[in-house]
């Protein structure tokens, strides 16, 4: 397994500008697909508004520049003021992955 | 920061058996929360069956444990047969965490 990294972002969602929100999600989905050393990106938000993103990265070098990229920023900033209630994040190395298919 | 551990277990259901499925569910969460070495879980899943739970542990060990422990794999067993379609797991260590409350 080549060593890789994880984002694990989980949030609470306020229950304000619910379009706003998802147009902005969709736009960061779209610019962290190009951000250098992206792997994929998983994303599930149950009814209650409670949120669990998990991005992989090839570096915590890929990982730190999508911080830091400036409309990734500005997201982060609306986040704060207006969409999450809570938010956690962890940054992990992946140690051992396995899958299953039907 | 304590070096703790996350289990990434990311799945889209099947249409079956969704009552079985949210109780045997339930038992395992609450299963989990009484192994050695649980520190917490957070899981949502969307509309379309999407779902991602993650797991937070001590230890390396006490994943193993939880991963061996029987009624867990009797639930293991029930997924791969009747509820998952497709499942991911990946087992990481925690290099930094951080969070917002509003």
């Amino acid at each position: 397994m080549e060593t890789y990294y994880a984002v694990i972002f989980t949030s609470q969602r306020t229950d304000e500008d619910g379009e706003g929100y998802a147009k902005m999600a969709e736009v960061m989905d779209e610019l962290a697909q190009k951000q250098p050393g992206f792997l994929r990106i998983e994303s599930a938000r149950n009814t209650e508004g409670k949120g669990i993103t998990v991005s992989y990265w090839e570096s915590l070098e890929a990982i730190q520049a999508w911080k830091e990229n400036s409309k990734h920023l500005v997201a982060q900033q609306f986040g704060k003021e207006k969409w999450y209630k809570q938010y956690n994040v962890e940054i992990c190395k992946v140690i051992k992955d396995y899958s299953f298919i039907m």
